[in-house]
């Protein structure tokens, strides 16, 4: 949306990136045609040739449209659109490269004299176009849209045929250059392979190429003189390297693929391992396995995402708990006639957390750390002190739990259960205690919300008083007490 | 125990979980047999069609199976049972591509003109069904029931044979549609092979893949023809992914297996090499690697798994602890005829830690950070005061361990050593005293039991009125001086 | 030293372990005897079936004597002497393997029938007894005197060398038996291999065996029949698992061997990159590289081990501290006629820190967080406030640094900086002043110290009274102040 | 620039520097003649016979030079120029083997019986040399001047080229002196191989060595007398091992590349999962993406390495922020005319963060925990009361934000947002108010700034006598409020 200088393209613009994308295709094109014309043509011709100067004539329109695309600065991150920094930045990199792969063959064999213009080898500066590929897979590396593991394989399956397809190109050079074809090691198999056609010799090529490559090596086809050792021993020495960058790229992706399986299994076998030789109830093997499975498929799923949050700047944080929690909090009847401003600050310190059905969130007696408040799911309220469990209430959206525990600072009143898959936000009595305390009047405003409260009417009407004389105990000496 | 509909059967149910197992040995068999066929027999016929057909009808049945079993919905985790849904989720998923796979090849032939009947290529299509294999092995790589490593080696071993047999197969179909077969890579080898049994023709191409697959590559087959080395480069250029994914996945593997021994004599070696260059006394030094030893040995047999036990939420943890030391700690002198509520709390805030024998536990003159109960195994207290160590008590099963320290504030009076392999439980000062804060009334009980004690009056006759002095002043000003 | 029942050794008793070190000796030989026999010999003959038997008789022995062997409890970690409880463990686990594994092989060929009775198999029984050279491995891995790296590569060479000669020797056999010589991998090109010298056959057999591992397959022996072809899948199936096993296990080590060279680059790296894109001033750059290369240096030496210490629990790291810098601290003058109670306290909460020469401890106007006291080096007090630097001090071994700042809560009046390699205690002043705290007395003789030394009087006549006062109002407030 | 004693060189000396990398070249030399000769050569005749000798009298040379070379003590990390010490040194360390490598040959083999003084044994001391290249890759790998990957993957290349040239070397003498020639690996190619030129020979060899050593194995050349196949299995195994260790590094390396591209990925992955399953608008994922793709690209080019700094002791860590930001900070309003001392203190404790363009910094409304100091960059200030966005203000390098709400205890008055990329200086409210408790009357110059800003004076005309009380309030009662 940035408005650039006349005749001067974004970078981020469309077509721009459309004309990047075709370029590409064109110099995948190069990469299969430069080599084979090296190793098969002794000059292009016909067709091949009026491709080859069309893509050249198309990469040299490029290396003029380069000259009016912007660009971003790398310490300012901005957008430099004058027509002299362009120009000097690409004059000062790449335009040398870019039109020395350019430039039409048939001028260069013109001009140079007749040895050194050996039509392959400036087939080759072709090649410099590679580069382009390069800085593809780098940046699909880094873009979310494509999966990590195909765009790494695509790289290296594409690095590996670009290497069996310029070896094979390169030794049938070697061999259709040698002076006595029977000792080659294409002619030692194949005696007339001068006159067998293209796809005969451009296979053979290939299949000895791949079976070097790969390290099969069946030997019907091998070195036969010293000229084309020399060459295999280069060659083998690469392929070395090339399998074990391979293998080590593999085996990158597969530590990488299988983290998350490994992790799951090692927290589940230490649950499921303490529980047994503990020999803990059927009922808590359950709640701990289901704890730790759900949170791994949460986590695989992107519902829960705490350590990425934590790495965010406050502000951002705050600004997604608003966006997410506000509206739910406002009403939760604790909270109701709260100023706005201390519903912004407790909701950027409630976190969400997620719990799988029929767990223990609150148990009876605890002590009182944390206060809840339901987003999605049904939580039951369990009263155990008669000995039997009794469901004496129901949380659902918008319903707090645990509050009464935290304001007054007594033991949990409840067990609360969940009945299905539960999201709770999670608000710490520190945190909440040190916030009312700047807030005085909005602290009042919760206790009367919560003497109001049926809940609390019922059931507390013998400690009420001295609930509600800590809560001023409190108020009044907040300073001191949660001061920090 | 979730009642469903009517003819409605849970993916859970024993005998549906019995009829996937029988299932999955079906279609083993078919990725056996597909390829087999494919490339050996121009058409099945005997005992091979009729078991093709049979099976064929068995995923016949799945089926229509699969239109009356429940499942799991992705988002609330709640068993759904509605036909309606059921029918719609399998509709729009699988069935199209299931039911092609079962579709009996003699009625294909008779539709299809007869080229585009041939008959191999329609054999392929059971291979869908491997992907219930491929889900098998996820699944099984998150069951605890079966070790990860085996799992994924034979996972491994099942891709490898599939692809040695698959590429045998069609190999061998390349060979004999040759028109000249002396001139194929098995022809040139055993001329004669389109009489020769079965057995060998089957053997032969088997060899011939896996000496190819492994790299072995021996040169006695090879491919002979332009379309042999053809596809003999995709196989290669396959061979080279499947290798590097075998080494990476082994990788992986070795990696995971060894990380504990490995962590373990980092740890001991960092103590060692700490405990020689300081010079440290032999004592120190094998009560180092002793506890070094014994935490890693328990970490690897489950006593111990404090990490997992802390990525559970509290209530969880509160119960377990409950579980396991409510009952031992309500006994302990030192919590006579305390509360219920106070007694549920101090348990939820202990840890369980593991000692191993003569290993000093508590130091004499230490300032008193935490206090122990001993919860198996026996612990000597031993007085070095008057110069000499002189053994002065035994605590066992039950007892507390520097309570005198902890609750008067004053150095540990003795040093405690375990005498055999301890399990004992900290609990940290600062929480005792801030759980004794809350529950004013079980703090004097607790000082009572403390001046009750025998060891006590003996000890600390004439620093009684301090301690209890100082207790009285904790209690106090609480709020202030431990109100964190 | 524990006396055990008469008659029974203890498995840590010098003669047993020599005995089971010989034992391995023995497993070694049979590990290479076996297959070979196996594979080369119709039937043991002349030495080696003296040898065979004595090897057995000795294995017998060890059988006989396991009886009198005590072993360590798995749960009680003591050691077990009873006689019975010996006898039942060795019985129900290995009694049965190792017996059978023991029986000479003449008593088993003329009980048994001649056809099931045939010679190799039962040799292969003996192979059980490379349980004691796997448990060996197992043990070295994790003793600490031994070089993971080579203990793991010892264990794969042995691994892959059984491997190799096993392979060799069973292929020996299934050529050697095969009716029709000449079309045997051996006999094809070694006709007469029957008649040659057993040298030769058996470097042959090797040489086929790791030509075949090792996946060069040259191809100049290679299987012949369809039975060869068989095995030979199979072999080649078990050697691709044993080479990824391989390579799984190199990459391990090599990850585990590097780690500290890239972690220490990776540091140092950062550090730099930071300091250029500061444009920070060569000293400060000069002192951010020493400090983190000595830290690397260090640890690598095994002089700090702070992660190791802070697994270890509080009493040994008490005792620890307490025996390297007691009797230092106790010279000290600050604590001169402090009591051994609060000295032990202060002692173990020092932290033994390194600094490479020409590197700032303190610097001037920091605000006094914490006291250094010199263990070896020199350590020069500098002062800027005249505007040059001004050296006005040194500090040696036993000196106090910043201790004017911490105690009189000022800014530190001096920049310490090391003149060589330091090593220093570092005491935090929170930590400090409560341990003063619970030590009122000692605390008043600190004050006492510190305003007897001259320096202080020199440079802080006039703040003198200001410091007093400051450290008779922390007294008296310290629980309210530092009460945390 | 220490001073050391006559005729003692410093091994950092330049000239010393280049003495050295003069002999690491040499030692290349050595490393590829010695087998050279070993294998190819009955004798070294002519050039290279000389050239021995000259490089043998430079290495007798540097053997002189080393007893006056001064060294590092590895306890004290000083410089050792005692000519004593430096003699024990040598002489106790490598002084022998030295020596032994550089005896020339001719005095040997006259020395020498015939039989014992074979020309080729005693070629191979001089292999003794590589140790200087063994701990010049050591020196390399850990130099941050030079590429991690780069400087591995060159060891590696020069432990394979050696291993290639010595085994071709090795192989090519067992073939010459074997007693018939046509039976030998090369001969059975090569009749005629002893007339054929030195470059056929070594070519051939060499391709023999690599065609084994990369597994192709064509079986072109292969071992054919039992020696070579002897020969050939010890290489193979040797091989197996140089392939895995090439593996594994490659592997290590790949690992440790692409960790921060993975590292990003899943970040970025787990904070759009987040955003997508909560619909968070389009404005807050795009802070969320933008937020962390800086925190990526700026670690990797340095701006921000603060788990580096953490590393780092106190002291060096002020020493960087005084430098770097100590004019910045004296120069803000609100600190102008306050002591030294505390701004220093204030400086030590600030943290510099980057922010990308368009993102929150301060949230209106938010608790104030923290207050900013722009450093590079520029920062609208935003009033969102209205209902509308209204930028109410702009920060520049040096103005300070957040200080109202920080300083008089209040929600953030404004919201602040980057207009370009910022470096902003964070300091926590906590850490400022017990800053300002120990520098009471700079607290009151701060007061005083705060009051005098023009800002403060329009809005918060209502609520300034509120500030001003609480801020009294602060400074009377600091020891219990901000006491930790």
């Amino acid at each position: 949306r940035v408005k650039l200088r006349r005749f001067i393209v974004s970078p981020y613009a469309r077509r721009y990136k459309a004309w990047e994308t075709f370029l590409i295709v064109l110099v995948v094109y190069t990469a299969w045609a430069s080599p084979f014309e090296f190793g098969f043509l002794e000059r292009s011709r016909g067709a091949l040739a009026l491709v080859d100067n069309v893509v050249d004539a198309l990469f040299a329109v490029d290396i003029v449209l380069t000259f009016f695309v912007a660009y971003v600065d790398k310490t300012s991150y901005l957008l430099i659109d004058s027509r002299k920094k362009i120009a000097w930045r690409y004059l000062s990199t790449w335009f040398v490269l870019d039109l020395a792969s350019t430039v039409p063959l048939e001028i260069v064999r013109r001009i140079l004299p007749r040895k050194l213009g050996s039509y392959g080898f400036f087939t080759m500066l072709r090649l410099w176009r590679l580069r382009r590929v390069s800085s593809l897979f780098a940046r699909l590396e880094k873009d979310r849209k494509f999966n990590y593991f195909w765009v790494r394989c695509a790289k290296l399956t594409c690095v590996t045929l670009f290497a069996v397809h310029s070896a094979g190109c390169f030794f049938y050079l070697v061999a259709a250059r040698y002076h006595d074809p029977s000792r080659t090691w294409i002619g030692a198999s194949i005696p007339d392979f001068h006159v067998r056609s293209l796809w005969v010799r451009y296979v053979t090529s290939l299949y000895w190429s791949i079976t070097t490559l790969s390290t099969v090596g069946y030997g019907d086809l091998h070195a036969q003189n010293t000229w084309e050792m020399a060459f295999t021993i280069v060659y083998m020495l690469f392929n070395l390297g090339l399998a074990s960058y391979l293998i080590g790229n593999m085996t990158n992706l597969v530590v990488h693929g299988t983290r998350r399986t490994r992790n799951y299994r090692d927290s589940i076998q230490a649950a499921t391992g303490f529980a047994q030789r503990n020999q803990l109830p059927d009922r808590l093997q359950d709640q701990m396995i289901s704890h730790l499975s759900l949170s791994f498929r949460i986590d695989s799923e992107g519902l829960h995402q705490q350590e990425t949050l934590d790495t965010l700047p406050k502000a951002i944080r705050s600004s997604i708990s608003h966006h997410l929690f506000y509206p739910l909090v406002a009403k939760a009847y604790l909270f109701r006639g709260v100023s706005h401003n201390m519903l912004f600050q407790l909701v950027s310190e409630m976190k969400a957390e997620y719990f799988p059905p029929r767990e223990d969130v609150i148990l009876q007696n605890e002590a009182p750390t944390d206060l809840y408040i339901v987003v999605t799911g049904i939580m039951d309220l369990i009263d155990h002190r008669s000995g039997a469990e009794q469901v004496c209430g129901v949380a659902k959206t918008g319903d707090v739990a645990g509050e009464i525990g935290v304001l007054c600072c007594r033991p949990q009143a409840f067990t609360a259960r969940t009945r299905s898959l539960c999201q709770l936000l999670r608000l710490n009595r520190t945190t909440l205690l040190s916030i009312v305390q700047s807030n005085v009047g909005d602290g009042t405003t919760i206790v009367n919300n919560l003497l109001q409260s049926p809940e609390v009417m019922i059931c507390y009407c013998i400690t009420q008083m001295n609930c509600f004389g800590l809560l001023l105990f409190f108020f009044a000496r907040s300073d001191a007490s949660f001061g920090r």
